[in-house]
Formats: structure tokens, sequence, C-alpha cells
């Protein structure tokens, strides 16, 4: 009889399978796997997370120079359960504590009191979890942060769910009398659910938000340093450009004296786009090697647009088709990029067609969703991983993919993506979408700053030459200063009227590309993101008026009250804080932090921790700079620095204070810094009792890479001293 | 030793636990359950479904009368199967296919081309399956529907997913070259995905998209026919209204002369709201059985506004706590109703204080969502159902629960509810929410044809009096005639410049309210929704328009097409087309279906199969009346018929063709009709050679009720016979 046999083999199976079930059970207990870093397995997580997918590696050393605290939390009051095939987490809250991160939200930063879905998407107008990079990290105005990581939608409550058996209880009130009462009740958890059966949790010590934020950062390896050249301008042409079109465009650049770095090609260099071939057009470019070196002897690297589907009449095609999901996009197939065998495929196709000719990166395009255009959930893959894991990861792997290829050619790149999620620090790329709100690109280019993602306030187009000069503004405030005129080829001249403003603000960045470069080193050495929330600064952890809500039988029915939360002002670098101005507005409030703030262009006192009203003039975006800010400038040039270049360096100082500045180098192209061939370079100011304030520079370091001139011009913007 | 036996336990749990994996991996059959409802059974559907928690019994002698086709598909081309915990279903589209229902959506009536997460919630203002009712019902426009039985949120895919074996791939296109390039490539599949081991999908034979609806109405138990009081007017009155507030709002009604029916008493009455206590407050109602008893002598009803969250101070909460789920609402706990034991402790309850004294029926109010308000996803309930479950059916939940109340003392109730779900088309419940677009109002009513339900567009108030003429048109025309003023106190006549207007068209419903009735019959008896989408009605069942999409790099940017539709115009019973004006535009156009159409006022031809547009000035709803349609009607009258009255006919008769209409008369408030106590009158209008068009009415019958005198005036509306 055969059922015996197969019964003995099942209960092998079985016991198997409790143990695991046991294992699931029974909780794991948190282990400090870096300092200041624990770790949390929860059931059996599965073959695939974010940060597998993104294959980063901690930056030990780095972590270990943060200062410690203790665990942050009640250990037993996180709770995590596995049920019925899905992860159940809560963890706790405090009254009066804000939550920061959970992804790319363009409307809020507070999430506290939301619940998001999150969903990598194209962001949809709500802040609802679909986004871009629903990176599944939160900080906390209290100091720490938790990162959960799975390759799976997480629905999290921030602070909505109440439990019956609750630590702290909301009050008890009767709406029909007490004006009192809360269409949302206080809750004291946060409650996360994942439809896995096991995941890993992180908690990241403080002792500030920023301090854990750096944590977790740096827990993914740290923020990446872009080359030189990525921090100029760049400009996005035309889809049907041709190689004579684009060069015409560079040419354009130099008559109308605006800086260019490079040029991003968009879909009309492949033969065919949506789905895409990777293969060069060969009526638009007939030369791709001579047009890339024409390019480059013009100082202007190329950036190719992509989306990974592949065309049925591209060469990759039969190669990729049995390691592609179950669903096209566009007609294309979507290739499984798990499979090394993929990896291989692409990369051979790349590097010979692209990298080796010199390319310089890449915009990763439409792998965040609109949902309609990407696979469906029920969609899979020969790996094994379904919709909903691929859907999560997919950004990342690209990312990795094209990101790997560069490294390997010791060759920094910078480039767009539309979709990441965490573990993607590390990576070369700048999110952006199609989305076209000024306001909210500013959140979303401050929220960028919570989850370890960078963001560009991509400009397009605009209705009015207001607007324009409003955008142009805030884009050179942000990582990566780019026009996209793939559609209608818009130049950043097609405003006459604005043109000098817009002239004047990209000159402002290449000048101030000392700072940003040394506020990118310290990203990518110490985690610090070069566009900071205010949050992160101190006094601002937890800063937001409550207006209560007006009853309203149609608007506002449940008399919501309504939080408002200081918005549109962030810290670019260690001193700067930027506060951009929008078309149609002549005023604007700022909060600056404690202490005494510094007008950027004037030196003059601006403000000491207050809320001061501005009416700045549409020539300039509104810059603040900390007492005591020290800010290296160089002169007006239309690209980064080359390798042999001596720069001469403006060194400006701004308030009274005594102060010092580390200043950042290297040879700006490669990925030899990591291995020290990189400089800081110390600018001190003292307070002299008859001189006043001066300034030196440190000694000069040997055989360390130094882009500037020993002669320094020193500049003393405030004239109270 | 202990183990062994432990693992032979364990064996036998694994066999068990095969057997039913094998069941879920080899996908049972399509079963015929009744003539043209076919059934499949997916893998192992779990212990709660919508039906399940529905309850309702097909109504099997009715839909042995519908017409016979065949299995409306190809069953090769539908695929099902159990991935990781998950079902995945495909079912094929045709080319030109359009398909109505999956939820009461508020802004679109084709649901091809997207896709939907089918989720009780609060409607948010988009498509995207969160809404009151997200019915996981479709109906195709080639006639026959599919119902998916789960307690789960479904993601729904509605021609979106191209899979690479498609039967029908779409055009390969490059988008840098060719123009007919689509953002949304064609898809000849819908596909589901819910997270449950298994379910069951019915097919709904036709043949027409109507006779479709109507199997699986019939199939849920045929819709509620409510008392003829609650096809009258109601007004719910402000929170706080004592009783002698309301008393003297009943007076109100009277001296305005106003139709008033029945009130809606706001959370007030309770000594405590959200959470509520379902106990009468005695300070506002010291005396509810003499109110309830008082207001009964006017002729007027009291409806009870409620939510199920129990307050802490209620005397159920004690006897319900351990009953309850995990998480409060509003500081309330959520009764697990899926538990005899708190049905039974809320039966006694209410029967005692509302329904022993009087009360005619509830608001069943907030059991949709908002997301935010409700138990989250990781709640649990003590019966063992998830909170995701106990979301998808606690709407229908709490209706079954009330409706059986009142179905044991054979007393019909009509009242509100804000969530169903499939299976609730036997309760006697119309959907409602906060939300307060007039035209989004208009799609819902009609898209709750498509999916068992009734919506009504509920008028609150109005920014001036054009709107609010305009949305009381409207109520007048949909499911409940309905003011809620619970808010801000607004009265039919609180817009003096419009108030005789107002005043008319309340008469006007009160005038056909047999003609609504019989329509309501039909519903019951027959499936046939009361307030019937266009797109049921032959010419109709896929008519649109497409605009292709111009490019746009902010607006645009995937240059999509845009769908017209046929909106804002409905059926109301056989013979009625509803065209509602909205404020601020004083045309608009009305596309007539096949066959000659009659103005409802005057009996003039409006036109015939083509698209009209109309300038009915401000005094009245445009309403149009098929050819050869007839329409009872009674004298105006502030309330429905008693059961003893007989009330004089009037039957109009439009355009010239011969016609049969039946008229439906019962108690008008008890469930004996579903033993028989009914009457069908037959008015027949017959062309006579000389004498033109002569109604007849059919003979009377015995011990059958009818309300109506003998003696009928016959109105040939249109001159031209």
């Amino acid at each position: 009889m055969k059922y015996v046999p197969m019964v003995k083999k099942l209960t092998y199976v079985l016991i198997f399978f409790l143990f695991f079930d046991q294992a699931s059970a029974q909780q794991s207990s948190w282990k400090e796997i870096y300092p200041g870093v624990w770790k949390l397995t929860v059931g059996n997580p599965e073959a695939i997370s974010l940060l597998k997918a993104a294959g980063t590696e901690p930056n030990v050393e780095a972590i270990k120079k943060l200062p410690r605290t203790i665990f942050p939390l009640n250990q037993e009051d996180i709770s995590t359960e596995v049920v019925d095939g899905k992860t159940y987490l809560r963890f706790p809250l405090d009254r009066g504590e804000a939550i920061y991160g959970l992804g790319l939200n363009f409307k809020t930063h507070n999430q506290r009191g939301r619940i998001l879905d999150l969903h990598v998407d194209h962001y949809g107008g709500r802040d609802d979890g679909r986004t871009h990079a629903p990176v599944p990290f939160y900080v906390s105005s209290n100091g720490y942060g938790v990162l959960v990581d799975v390759a799976r939608y997480i629905t999290t409550y921030v602070g909505t769910g109440v439990r019956t058996d609750t630590k702290n209880p909301p009050v008890l009130r009767d709406r029909n009398t007490d004006k009192q009462w809360e269409a949302l009740p206080y809750s004291d958890g946060i409650e996360m659910m994942a439809s896995a059966k096991g995941l890993d949790i992180y908690v990241f010590e403080g002792p500030t938000p920023l301090k854990a934020v750096q944590r977790f950062n740096l827990f993914n390896g740290g923020g990446y340093l872009p080359p030189k050249w990525g921090l100029g301008f760049t400009q996005r042409v035309p889809t049907l450009y041709s190689d004579q079109d684009i060069l015409k465009e560079v040419k354009e650049f130099e008559d109308h004296d605006f800086p260019l770095d490079f040029i991003g090609v968009e879909p009309g260099w492949h033969s065919m786009a949506y789905p895409c071939t990777f293969e060069w057009d060969q009526g638009r470019f007939p030369d791709p090697k001579g047009f890339i070196e024409t390019l480059d002897e013009k100082g202007v690297k190329a950036n190719l647009w992509m989306n990974p589907y592949v065309s049925p009449i591209g060469s990759l095609y039969p190669k990729v088709k049995p390691l592609s999901g179950t669903h096209t996009v566009w007609n294309g197939i979507v290739p499984d990029f798990t499979l090394p065998e993929v990896q291989s495929i692409f990369k051979e196709h790349f590097n010979t067609h692209h990298l080796d000719i010199g390319v310089s990166g890449y915009k990763i395009d439409e792998v965040d969703g609109f949902d309609r255009w990407l696979w469906p959930d029920v969609a899979k893959f020969p790996s094994g991983l379904s919709g909903e894991q691929m859907r999560q990861i997919y950004g990342l792997l690209v990312q990795k993919l094209t990101a790997d290829w560069f490294k390997e050619k010791n060759q920094r790149t910078y480039g767009l993506v539309r979709a990441s999620n965490a573990g993607g620090s590390t990576f070369p790329y700048v999110i952006y979408n199609d989305y076209y709100s000024h306001k909210d690109f500013i959140t979303a280019l401050i929220n960028s700053g919570f989850i370890g993602m960078l963001w560009t306030p991509e400009v397009r187009s605009s209705g009015n030459a207001e607007d324009w000069l409003r955008r142009m503004q805030s884009v050179c405030f942000s990582p990566m200063a780019m026009l996209n005129a793939w559609a209608d080829g818009t130049k950043p001249w097609s405003f006459p009227e604005v043109e000098d403003q817009v002239r004047e603000v990209s000159y402002l960045r290449m000048q101030l590309l000392p700072y940003i470069y040394t506020a990118f080193a310290h990203y990518a050495f110490e985690g610090i993101p070069p566009f900071r929330p205010m949050q992160l600064e101190e006094g601002f952890y937890n800063i937001e008026e409550k207006e209560d809500g007006k009853l309203d039988a149609t608007a506002n029915p449940y008399a919501m009250a309504q939080l408002k939360e200081i918005k549109y002002q962030y810290m670019m670098g260690e001193y700067l804080l930027v506060a951009p101005m929008f078309a149609g507005e002549t005023t604007r409030k700022v909060v600056l932090p404690p202490g005494k703030w510094y007008d950027f262009y004037t030196g003059e006192l601006a403000g000491e921790g207050e809320v001061i009203e501005i009416e700045p003039g549409l020539d300039k975006i509104p810059l603040f700079v900390k007492d005591g800010g020290i800010i290296p400038m160089i002169p007006k040039r239309r690209q980064a620095p080359g390798k042999e270049e001596k720069l001469p360096l403006e060194i400006r100082h701004y308030g009274g204070k005594e102060a010092t500045y580390n200043l950042y180098d290297d040879d700006g192209t490669s990925f030899d810094f990591e291995q020290g061939a990189h400089s800081w370079t110390s600018f001190k100011i003292v307070k002299h009792p008859k001189k006043g304030l001066q300034g030196t520079m440190s000694k000069p370091q040997k055989n360390k890479p130094f882009s500037y001139d020993r002669k320094v011009t020193w500049k003393f913007m405030t004239n109270s001293n």
C-alpha cells in the first residue's frame, strides 16, 4: 500500500512546517547589529526584501562615530504577530510625538494621524502611501527611527487606531454636547500590516532625529556622492532630437551664456520606445560614438532616457523573453532583474552600446506605476516573485544594475529614476515625476531628506514668466538642476522677461558648487542629507499649529481639526536656509530656527529664532545663513570644474560668531575618494581683539586632491563686527 | 514518549490539510445552481463571505421566469488560481465590451480601463474601488454578469493588464513616431486578486444586461419593497432637537404645506453619541413612547440615527465588551455582529426601547470608514474574523440585524445606511454619504442600479436658491426623498425664492407614488432596478465617445485619451427618463433611446432616438416618457396613503402607441404581500378606429388589496392621436 510511506513523508514535512510555525510564533529578541542599530526578525522573512534587493552594505565605521544612547522605545510596547500569512506590527507613540518619513509624501511632513498604504506608484495627488519611494522608514521627533524591511505593500496606521487595551486611552466625550469631541481620538501607536509571513524590523537610535536619519542612511551604506558635473545644470532635449539637433542646442547654451553640464537624451535615441530597444536609432543618431565624443569636447555629458520594458523588435528580446514576467508593459516584456542571467544580458548590451562609448548615465522612467501601466499584482515572475514584490523593488533593481556598471568602471554617474525604496540611498539617482505642483515639489524635496532619498523639483514649462523664474530658482537649490524639455522644447531663456534672473540663479548654483559638493560629501560619509528638512533641526522637531475644525454640513461634517505645518523651507548643506517663492505670491513667512540668521545676499540680520515676513522681490530666491555660517564660493562658470583646474575661492562668513568650515574635495569623477583620495580643508574664522574677524585656512595636504587656489578671498558679509 | 501520538494526531491534521489543498489546486467545474446562474468554487472559500454575511436566499421561482441562454463566456478563458494564500482570477473581455458595476462609483459608469481596489470606505472623490458599497459584481454590455463572493478587499484590473500569452495582443507601436500609440494598450481580460485561499464565483446569464442584473438581484433575494410611507418625504432634524422641537417642526411642515412622512431623529436622542448608548436622552426625550405616539397621530414616523459603536456609559457595554473587537471607534467598542449572542443582546435592547414603542427604522451611520475612523486591518474579532473581513461585511451585518427585527414584527421599514455589499439588495436601506457633489450623486444613483443597491442624492444645504431647487428636484426623483438638516436646520422652504417650485416637485413625487411603488414592486418581484441606468436600456449598452488625448507636458504627459460617457440621465420605473439639471446650467443634452419620447409635463414629442438639447427653465426637472408610456398618478397629498383610503387615479398616456400598464398594490406596510396579499391591475390603452385612444381597466380582484377608486381619469397627454 502506497499510503503509509506518503504519510511518513508528509509527517516530516509537517514537523518541518511546525518548526517554522513555532519560530514565527516565538518572536526573536532585539539584537544590536551595529552600534545603535537594532534588529528584530518576525516570523520567516521572505527570500526577497527591500534591503536584499538594494544589496547595500552598511558603512559600519561611520555608524561607530555616531553618539550612543539606549534602545529608544519600551520593548514591551512593540508587538509583532504573524496572523494568517500576514505580519501585524505595533509601535508605541508618545503624546506630542511627530512622525516623519514613511515614503515620499508631497503635501505633508508629519504623518501622525494618517493612514498610508506604502505602495510604489506614481504620486496621485494624495499622501496615501502610493508614491515613487514608499520607504517604510520613519523618524520620530523624539529622536529615533524605525525601518520595516519587506518587499510588500504595507498598510500603515500612524496613530489612528485605538486598542481597547491601550494604556493611554483617549478621553471619552459625548459629541452631542462636548465641543472638545474629536473625530480622531488620541492614539498611542503605529500599526502596520504586510502580506508576508515574516519580515525584519530595524530600530535606529538618535539621540536627535537627524542622528537617527544619519544612522539609517549609513546603515544603507551612506548617501551617494555625485560627480562634480552632476551638480551642474542639465537640459533634457525634445524627444525626437537628432544628434545634430542636440549639438545645436549645446551651442545655443553657449550663445545664451547659460550653464550646461549634461544633456538628457530623451526616448528618440531608441530605434523604438515604449517599449524600448536600447539601440540607437540610425536615422537620428547615425554615429553615436562620434556624437558622444563631440559632446565631450564641449564638456557636456550625455544621459540616456530609458524604461526597462523590452520591445519585441529589439535584439535583447529573444534573450530576455524566457526570463520575463507574465505581463507586458506597453507591449514590452518585463525583465526579471533578480535573475543573474538577465543582469548579464543587460550589462553586456549597455556596456557595449552606451558606457563604452562614453554615455554618462541614465534616466530610468516608468518603474513606478501610474498603476494601470505596469504589471498587475497577479503577475508572476520566473524567479518566483509576485507582482506585488516586484513592484516594490523594481526601481531598486534597475538602479543597482546600472549603478554597478559605472562602479566597475570606477566612474561616477548621476541620473534620474521614477521609483526607489529603502536601501536606495547609495544609488546615483534623483527621483522625479510627472506631477507638476511647485509647492508640492518643495514638500517632496524636504520629505526626501527623511528617508534617504533625493528628489528634484523638475522644471518643464510654465504658464508665465513669474512661475518660470520661481521654478528655476527652486530647481537650482535642489539635488539636480534640471530643465526637462522633452515635450515642448522650453529653454532656460524661453521667457525673455526673466532671462537675466534665470541666468543669475543658475550661475549662483555654479558658484555654490564647493558648498553643495561638500554637503553631498557629508551625505556620503556621515549620512547627513544635503537637502534637509527643518524638522531635523534643533527647535523644529515637532512644530505645528492646530486649528480647530469648524463644522460645515457639506464640506467638513465631522469638524475635523486642521494641522498647519511649517512648510516650504529647508536647509541646503550646513548653513543655508532656502525659502523658495511661488508664482502669485510676493511675500512669505519664514520660520527662523533658534539663533541669529542673516540674509545670504546682503549679510544683514534677518531675525533670531522668530517668524519673519519677507518680500524678496522677483529676482532672488530667499536664502538665509546661520550665525557663524561659512559659505565657500567660486566665480561664475558654465560647467563644473575639471580635474586639472585650480579655482579661486571666496569664503563668505555671516554674523558675528567664530566658526570653522571644512571644505571637501576629490577628483570629482572616480570612486578613488572611497579609498582615501579626498581632502578636507579647514577654514577658521576667529575674532581678533583689534582686527575683528580673521580667516585662516588649514595647511596643504600632500597627495590629496585639492582643486582650489590657496589664495582665498575672505568676505565678512555682516558689518556688525 | 509523548512525541509519537502528537505526530499521529498531526498526521491526521495534515491529511485533512492536504485534502483541502488538493481541492484548491484542482479547480472545481462550473455548476448551474439555478437557471442561468452558474457557480465555480475556487480553492477553499472562507467561513465568511459577502453572501453568507447577508444571509439572503435566492428567489428561485422568479429566476425561473427569466429567459435562458447559454453560459455566456468561454469557460477556458476564465482562469483561477490560489497562489501563496491569495486567489487570482481572470475573466475574458471582448473588443468593445463595456463593464458596469464593481461598486458604487460616483464619477464613471464604464469601468473598463480602470483599476479598483474594492474596499468598504467613505467615497473619497475617486472611482478607485473605495466606496460605500464596493460590490464585486459587474454586468457586461454583452449581457451577462459576474459576482466574486469573498469578504476581502479585491484588487480588480478591468482591462488594464496585458498578458504575454494573450490571444488578442495589442498592436505594437513606436511612441517616437506613431501617433496612434496608446498609453493603455488593448487588454482582453479582467484580472482580480483577493487575499483569501479560495472564494466562489457566480456567472449570471442575460441575454441582455438588464436580465443579467435582474438575475443577480433575484439571486440575492430580489429588491426590497419599501412601505408606502417610505417613499414619501423625510426630514432629518438638527442633531440636538428635543421631542418638542421635533413636534414643532412637524407643525411647520403642515403650516408650510409640505409633504412629510417620516422624521429622522439625529444623534441627540442618545444619552451619548459617538460612541452611542442607544438609550433615550432623558432631558431631550423624557417620554419617548408618548413622543412617538404623538408623531404617529400626525401620520409621521420616526427614524432613529445610530452608529453601532457602544459607549462605555451605556447599558449594553458590559454585555457586549467581551464580544467586541480589539479596537475602539470613537471610544466605543465594536460589537462582533457575527456572534448570535451579540445579536440577541441588541435585539432585546432595540426591541424594548425602540421597536416596541413604534420606532419605524434606523439610519446606520459610519459603518463605511473614512478609513481612519474605523478599526484598522490589524484588528481582530472574537469570532476569528480579521479587520479586513469585518470591514467588508459590517454594513451588511447591521442591516441584516435590524431588518430581521422588523421582519419578525411583520412590519416594513425603510432607512439609511452608509455601507453595504453584495447580497444587500433585500435590505430595507438606501445608501448615502457625506460627499456633496450633485453631479456625482446622480452618477452614484445610476451606478447603484447595476449592483443591486439604492442610493439617495441626499440634500443638506446649498449656496444659493438655484442649487437648492436643483438638488430638491433630483432627490424627489430618487429612492428616498430626504432633506438632512442635522447640522444646519435647513428646511425645504429655506430658500423663499424657490419655495413654490420645491413644494411643486415634492408634490409631484407624491402624485407619482403609485408609479414609484409599482417600480419597487418590479424590483422586489423581478429584480428590475426602480432607478435604472440608461446602459441597461436597449441601444445604450455600450455608448460612449472617445476623444483623443492631447499631449501636454505638465497636465497630460502621456496624451491619455478621454472617454466621454453618457451621464446624468436615468430611468425611473418603466417609462420615465429623468434628466436632472444642475446649478449654473440652463441647457443640457439628453440622449433619447430608440423610439419616440415625449415631454412628461406637456405630452409633446421631444425627439426620437436622438440627442436633444433642452432649456427647461428653473421650475421643472426634465422628464421624458417613452412612446406608449402609462403613468398612474394620484392627487397631491402630504403623506403616503393609509390602508383604508381609496384614492382617485389619473392614468396618463403618452404618444400614440397602444399600451398596457400593470399597477401594483398591497397593504403598504406589512410583508403579507409576500404571501400573495397583493394585486396587479391592468390599464390597457387601445386605439379605437374612430374614437382614438381608449383606456380600460382590468376587473376587480376579490380579497386583494387595492387602494384606488375604480373611477379612473384617463388623460391622453399627446394630442397627435
